[in-house]
């Protein structure tokens, strides 16, 4: 498994909007295990995605499709600054396929 | 829903043993819709852990499970630095319950 933890600062007001692209653009990606996104409690203007992939071509792949692409020129003009905070190897996780449930 | 991301540095050599208490510990955790444990790509003593609850008391009551409390002390003994990187207020995911698949 291949995984990230971004850090997304958003433009003063434009979280709600951001999160709205993110839902789209997450549409039909091959391959994702696990794809968290969640409002910074104490920052308006931070959203956190937790990504876990099958393998990192996953992930990459997922950069081609349609719905990313069309979202990336949309979420460019609102975000402030991305910060990738980890790559990761994901082991195992409570709501993976293939762990065993907990 | 209330989540966390939190980054954990163990002693050196430590990560595996950690990994292990996590799954140990994370058994029957009522109200945990996500939990990802994922070791650091690029720095073998760290660990980083997404938790999504379905809310902050679920959590909370977690701290009492037996299992947890027995693995406090062991964690402690090899957790050079436990940070909370984030806490946040998840919105939706791929793997999450009550979220539309994507």
């Amino acid at each position: 498994m291949w995984g990230m933890v971004a850090k997304i600062t958003l433009l003063p007001g434009k979280r709600d909007e951001m999160l709205q692209i993110l839902e789209e653009s997450a549409a039909g990606m091959q391959g994702c295990l696990s794809y968290v996104v969640a409002k910074d409690a104490s920052d308006e203007n931070t959203v956190w995605v937790t990504e876990v992939w099958d393998k990192m071509a996953s992930h990459d792949a997922s950069l081609s499709l349609p719905a990313v692409k069309n979202a990336v020129p949309r979420a460019k003009a609102i975000v402030s600054n991305f910060e990738r905070i980890a790559i990761t190897t994901p082991v195992w996780g409570v709501g993976l396929p293939g762990t065993h449930a907990h």
